[in-house]
């Protein structure tokens, strides 16, 4: 059955962590806003009789369920495709980090609005520059630190945060990785020198063939200042 | 098997959303840095050879696991103490929720704290006058009547959430209005007239006898200016 992706046509944004789950599934999906317009998202999103609306995009359909918050749809996919264990402590666990990638996305879109989605960033550059200081000393550091830690204490290795195998949360830390890297190019420069597993695993995802394939196809948009990872340069280090 | 919350002991924070389940489930636990001290916490927070670090409280140990993230923790709990739903659709549309409450507490949070942790409230007080004002115009307004528009269309009534018991998430939401009452009194008092199904959930939790026991108990924190939701009448409504 395939998967119907609904989420903003013009950003990787939330989306993307989806899109690297069901590309690295090798899954059938149709990505509905990019394909049909945003109309048809919002047609879905805001259809009086569904039940199970999301409170904002993205959101999943597959067969008779709709299913939002990006880390819930990973969840949903991961029992699906392999991409979450199957024993219920390291589900958990896997889980746990899903959130945690989740809560360093809120950050790092905050970056650039501190004051909140009601105002343009042109309109709380100041405030964002405070903010993005305390983010690049502070909380990179201390997120990649986590990740790091939890890879050296894999007891299965430190190939993935999770087991022996690639997980939902290993696709997403590449994307952080990238992620930022795109919005802070010279503080991620410093700050992979102190996380070598981290960076180890962003490149062996990036080997994976259907993640390789994905990411020189169309289908993968670039980065941009519409989505959560932005490159302004006043917000990076002078 | 005692359940051990670790959370700091001097506010509500987010460890009282599992406070509230542990406390309607009529588990059996302890809150380790109420009754032991902060160095407790930390103690196992730090342990270097704990395989599932967490990256903030709380989190909690039952058995050989230990849990973080707040809405991970509560569906470990709900699926042991029936606070969760069986059926996999229920129980995704039920964590769905409850991780969309999780990123209102985020933003209700960084009302005070727009410019990050990295800073006093003093030195941001500008800064959160102007994401106040966003916040209690457009953000509990479209939050509110988000619960209200699922408990309009619950198939099972209006009573709860999600089908026609209490789960984690009534109870989340119970904390969610009792939170924002709390910090914005006067926006609450306007905003509640908009959501009757919401208020009426509140008031059923509340009457709940072991949550109606734990609310007068020494157990139950009071709010205050060092939690989530605080209370600052700059940031309230002139």
């Amino acid at each position: 059955m395939t998967y119907e992706l609904y989420y903003w046509p013009g950003i990787q944004g939330r989306g993307e962590f989806v899109r690297l789950a069901l590309e690295e599934a090798g899954a059938d999906y149709v990505d509905v806003a990019r394909e049909e317009g945003t109309a048809a998202l919002m047609r879905l999103w805001e259809a009086s009789d569904l039940q199970t609306p999301s409170f904002a995009p993205p959101f999943l359909r597959h067969g008779d369920q709709v299913i939002g918050q990006t880390a819930n749809i990973l969840l949903y996919l991961g029992d699906r495709h392999g991409l979450v264990p199957k024993s219920s402590a390291a589900r958990s666990w896997t889980h746990q980090i899903q959130l945690t990638i989740a809560d360093l996305v809120i950050e790092a879109h905050d970056v650039h609005h501190p004051l909140g989605g009601s105002f343009y960033y042109e309109d709380q550059r100041q405030e964002a520059r405070r903010r993005s200081e305390a983010f690049r000393r502070e909380r990179i550091p201390r997120f990649l630190g986590w990740f790091e830690s939890i890879l050296a204490r894999n007891p299965k290795g430190d190939k993935f945060l999770v087991g022996a195998r690639r997980l939902t949360t290993d696709l997403s830390l590449f994307q952080v990785v990238e992620g930022l890297r795109y919005a802070f190019p010279t503080t991620m420069k410093r700050a992979e020198a102190g996380c070598p597993r981290v960076v180890a695993l962003r490149d062996r995802i990036a080997e994976r063939p259907r993640i390789a394939a994905y990411l020189v196809s169309d289908r993968r948009l670039p980065f941009n200042e519409e989505g959560i990872f932005r490159y302004y340069p006043e917000l990076e280090e002078a």
